[in-house]
């Protein structure tokens, strides 16, 4: 029997280890196209900023390790051409054949193209291990000044703080006039007080379409991400309604003993039952360890995702999760939202302020989303949330969680209950 | 109608505000037999450490704004001498008596009475603002160099966080060979080793019986509260398993019309189903909340608590929630538990080691309950496993849980989930 894993990033390696260890005889091969296996890809910014010497510090597992220890083929340089499903083999680019029994497909995410709105003879990413190091490359030897990062998702933010921290100044221009892909007027408003407050140039909507007064010394696209599927597509694996491959919740594929994991999949939003694509590399390990799991034969189910992402810019955090007010409206609930800020511990131990905005449904009650800014903290509450939303708990049944309380760490009531006790009484 | 409230800190005043939010027209009287209310009491220790000046730093709302802000009848140094429900009235120490219609008692908590295992002519406790004060004023005057806290529950820690912050040398003695009420020798073992790092002395169990080589310049007695119950079972209200006043899910007492809420009244541990009386702030006010609702009105229920509380003791962050595993196991649960370090965030970020044990039913995969240590954060993971226990999660739905990442703030697989996924091997 042999496993054949095409990607050896996150959701390629969940699966692979997985498998491993719930079988410990299955012939397991893992083709990685790039030259680097294990790469925690979100370390990127910080590679770039310079708190890690080299690409290699964001390696959790070297390919020899991962075949000493887990006895897994990695092999690095190994690009897939096609996978030629009725003969069950995946052909190289080399011309070489890869036989399998099982076969997982984690091939990830590409950044999306970007239209620049103004000429720049330097244009990076942040989506490749390749990509980062020529940044780093040109921030050392070039030592910029100014640079604008197109895009305000979570890697746009993430390009901000990291240029900033490196003495840049910089403009973020985004098309859409809210950021963190959420139509949230109240947020993007705090957000770009605060890289204000930095001076990070902010540029929203019609703003972002302008011509700059001044040239760029760089430009980081940050405009998302799509799911890279050819592969998949091509073999005949069907694609859901997100444009990420289909697959029913043992991961599998419309090709029969065909996985998909990672930011190349679709997952299920738990609150709307619908398909969604929010590529994560927490969501990337949990669909692979499933994957993995059940192509070694055992029955497992991913449950879902409640889309919890957090990032943290110039020492904001900034919490997402479940649904935002507007996009609970278009996915056609009755939706009531408050929004409060309350100090984050006791005040005489530094209290700082701590923003909370919880999202539920009229009729039910049921939260359907929640957003979380602030210091310390922020990462807890968010997560307070999302096992709420998974539970499916109603307002009613959050504000009275049993949240813990000490002064040097947490108040009395928490901003979390806070925003709860507003909201029981909006829905009253 | 006329709503009497004896007790003005947290639960008595969460009642009387909730009442008074809820019925505009309620005449409602708050009895507080000290001069002060609306006293953080949880913040005495770091009032003793200097960090507040006066107690009043700790107030919330003072009596004058209660009146003023919420027309409530706030009298200060009104001793309840009785309650004589037949005739619906409380006699107050001097003689006065005060009618009533609905009454609330939220008469707290006391010390428990400690027996020195040796002489000391200075003993002060921390659950009054007088001990406190008086506390302070020895620190301040007598400059004391060695103290004896008796007792390793959280205000012992407390205690010895605070007078190792004023430059005492503390010796911690509990009674019980375990910290904290678990009976968890790896929890009392981690908390041991790191109070000695900061050269706190700990003795345990027949070592805290021994007598000690040197005097103390003071001890500080903290073995915990017994529920204030005399005035309600003087009045003929039942008390329950645990000593503390019984109640129905509305907070109502056996005697109609006469609830209890806070440190004097037992709750419902939704692990168990069964009673408990674990004093804590957070739980006052929860309690007060719904018996204010109920007095004034409106049917609401007290769901109880899972048991969440933290401390933080010289920069180590201790929660505890739900069932530890041997009082799981005295409560039936065939129970099972894992305990496991990770780094709470990516270690470029200088991460330090989280400590998570969770605890399961092994028959159904409940979880039962947990315990972290750690650095930031630990707030936030006790909190994640409360939802959980709330929600009645098991392992299996507790490691799909869409925590979130981002590797200045947590790590990929958050040690909540690394716990989890190593209990969920044990279930196999």
């Amino acid at each position: 029997m042999r496993l054949v894993v095409i990607g050896g990033m996150a959701a390629g390696l969940s699966a692979a280890s997985r498998a491993r260890r719930i079988d410990p005889k299955l012939d397991i091969v893992v083709l990685e196209k790039g030259d680097m296996v294990s790469v925690g890809l979100c370390g990127l910014p910080y590679y770039v900023e310079g708190r890690i010497g080299t690409p290699e510090g964001l390696v959790t597992y070297s390919a020899e390790r991962l075949t000493r220890e887990r006895n897994l083929q990695v092999r690095t340089g190994a690009r897939v051409a096609a996978i030629q499903h009725p003969s069950r083999q995946v052909l190289l680019a080399g011309g070489e054949r890869v036989g399998y029994d099982k076969l997982i497909i984690a091939t990830g995410a590409r950044p999306k193209p970007v239209a620049l709105p103004f000429d720049c003879p330097q244009v990076f990413s942040l989506y490749s291990v390749a990509e980062a190091r020529r940044l780093r490359e040109f921030l050392d030897s070039a030592r910029p000044r100014r640079a604008a990062v197109l895009g305000a998702g979570y890697i746009g933010l993430e390009a901000a703080d990291v240029l900033h921290a490196r003495g840049v100044r910089v403009s973020l221009w985004e098309r859409e006039e809210t950021v963190l892909g959420r139509r949230d007027y109240a947020l993007t408003a705090d957000v770009r007080d605060h890289l204000e407050a930095y001076g990070v140039e902010v540029r929203l909507g019609p703003q972002a379409r302008e011509v700059p007064s001044e040239p760029f010394d760089l430009v980081v696209a940050a405009a998302g991400m799509l799911p890279d599927v050819s592969l998949a597509a091509e073999a005949g694996a069907r694609l859901g309604p997100t444009g990420a491959i289909a697959t029913d919740e043992h991961m599998e594929t419309s090709l029969n003993g065909v996985y998909a994991a990672g930011d190349c999949a679709e997952s299920r939003c738990r609150i709307t039952g619908r398909p969604v694509w929010i590529p994560l590399g927490t969501t990337a390990n949990r669909m692979g360890r499933v994957a993995g799991a059940v192509a070694a034969g055992r029955r497992e189910r991913f449950l879902g995702i409640v889309g919890t992402s957090i990032v943290r810019v110039l020492g904001l955090s900034i919490g997402l999760v479940g649904l935002g007010l507007e996009e609970a409206q278009s996915e056609g609930f009755e939706a009531v939202s408050v929004r409060i800020q309350a100090p984050d511990r006791a005040k005489y131990f530094d209290a700082k302020p701590a923003t909370v905005e919880l999202v539920a449904e009229r009729r039910t009650g049921r939260l359907l989303g929640g957003t979380v800014l602030g210091a310390e903290g922020t990462a807890g509450r968010v997560n307070v949330i999302a096992a709420a939303l998974t539970a499916g708990m109603t307002v009613e049944e959050f504000e009275q969680l049993d949240l813990a309380y000490t002064p040097p760490l947490a108040p009395v009531a928490d901003p979390l209950l806070v925003a709860a006790r507003r909201l029981l009484r909006l829905l009253d």
